[in-house]
């Protein structure tokens, strides 16, 4: 294992470390309980949004922490659930009198623990209401999982959620808005290499010379099928195909379509997937009306992409638009 | 070889693809010769500015084009320089009038490329300065190279020098600005392992189990000498003390930090790498006033990071803090 640390169970603290020296200015880092909120938070009459997950999947979700995007967020250990007192305290931290939004990636551990931290937050007279997101159309169960999986989607669901809560609307509202967000938005993703967590020094599975599996998890769960590594072209088409039927997705829609890398794939790959990407989409008559390249939602450095359509109406494609100032998504602002 | 292309020879035209696919609202693309340009090139009154070099290091230089940063950029093969005719048909593209500033890195193919585009340009009586950047510490002589190699400050400066241009500044005085800036700036890289072109399918070098190579080059060119990976916190002090002493750096100076990861390294390792960056600087009593974190100047998928520190002054940083809007670094605007 080969890996920029100093040691495995340092990684997440030295990276809070990290945050902390680099974007002091605009958040603020709990080490103990780990999180890290705007530094700004609370912000009084505005819901507040928290995420979190396994740390390996960086910049989400500490990355979108900022004005525009999430209020909070709770890393835990690599590839390991956050503690529902971080959650409950990070809710604390963000909490401006206007509730707060629990985004949660549909993982047992991350569900349950949001849950307990809901149910705590309830008791201390804070209104919460949670989106949970589950858009992998790869598997219906998983390991870790009950039902789908939630991938890229909740990248910009944080992102549209922030929106909304910055421009004044409900928890209700924002909740709602997540929600469908999530039920417009499919994912599935491939690798074409393990990756290795630093507390187990192994790769989290084997994979042939010139093999991949299809419909990967971000944890390295299993997929669909494995099978030979094809042009970019078939890759595209493997996993457009069921994201595509699932929804399904119509000519005419208005679609943001999200290419992801896993964490170890060059830019200039994922450049190629979205040509392919547009192409598949254009044969039937999906117009990509916004698009977001690049590593976003990671599994450390598997290489590998994933593969976000999002179909879009008025108000998500406004609150998408909408600044953004965070350390890895920024615009307007 | 593992990729996500469709064939080794049209990596550079299915990426350009998927970048005008993307980016086709605000980016120009050419595909014969192969250039990128802002759509509202040529800006009148403005100086332009290009810069280009081999593919497999993006989002260098294509995503770095537009308002704030670069007018346009030549990609040319992976890790081959472009030719001359891309040069001065993206400086024809990008001269609004007021000149054109070729940012070049010290290898020995774009020089002789550029040199010989800015000698066309002149030709049909475009006035052309040139930066050359050479910021590498680690070697005199290299691969490739005669002098430095340069690295991470070219980055640096091609923002510094855009957000210069876009305030109306003079040719002579945009050039000026980025020799400044490139005498100011050091780095140093490091990599955990090698890329793989898509053309020779081999690994660029070979490195042992627990093997890194200090002083690497970002086409795997050989550094200072290979060592067995230690923790997080030796690799930065590894790479900062000979940046520190080469300038010298000085107690008090005000410093912009970039940790730049290679292509294949997860931004939660880069986070480590910059809290004992920061660390560092700080027991030599140097303040990091900005920072930049994540992978910029690749080497397609090679783990590793390399650091760059930029020592500071007002208009430097009042030029690093102007409004950018390009795919890959954007803000402000």
């Amino acid at each position: 294992m080969k890996k920029l640390i100093n040691a495995p169970d340092a990684v997440l603290s030295d990276a809070l470390r990290g945050v902390q020296a680099a974007h002091g200015d605009r958040l603020r880092v709990s080490f103990d309980p780990a999180y890290v909120v705007r530094s700004d938070a609370p912000v009084q009459g505005k819901v507040g949004i928290i995420s979190g997950g396994g740390s390996g999947h960086e910049p989400m979700h500490g990355g979108f922490v900022g004005p525009g995007m999430l209020d909070g967020a709770c890393p835990g250990e690599v590839f390991t659930s956050p503690t529902p007192d971080q959650m409950i305290e990070a809710t604390k931290a963000v909490d401006g009198g206007a509730g707060v939004l629990h985004v949660v990636k549909n993982y047992t551990g991350d569900v349950m623990n949001f849950d307990m931290a809901a149910e705590l937050g309830r008791g201390e007279n804070i209104e919460v209401e949670t989106v949970l997101t589950n858009d992998d159309v790869a598997v219906e169960d998983s390991l870790y999982t009950a039902g789908r999986r939630g991938v890229g989607v909740t990248v910009l669901i944080e992102k549209i959620c922030g929106g909304a809560a910055e421009d004044g609307r409900s928890l209700q509202e924002v909740a709602e808005l997540g929600r469908r967000a999530n039920a417009n938005g499919r994912s599935m993703g491939m690798a074409l290499t393990p990756c290795i967590t630093p507390a187990s020094g192994e790769p989290s599975f084997e994979l042939g010379d010139d093999e991949v599996e299809i419909g990967i998890g971000i944890h390295g769960e299993p997929g669909r099928f494995r099978e030979q590594l094809g042009p970019a072209s078939q890759v595209a088409e493997r996993l457009m195909a069921p994201i595509l039927d699932d929804l399904p997705f119509s000519s005419g829609d208005r679609v943001l379509a999200f290419v992801n890398g896993m964490g170890g794939t060059p830019l200039l790959e994922l450049y190629v997937m979205y040509a392919e990407v547009a192409r598949v989409a254009g044969e039937r008559g999906i117009q990509l009306e916004r698009n977001l390249i690049g590593n976003y939602i990671t599994s450390l450095e598997m290489q590998g992409c994933s593969i976000t359509l999002l179909k879009l109406d008025d108000e998500l494609l406004r609150y998408w638009d909408a600044p953004v100032n965070t350390p890895a998504l920024r615009w307007g602002a």
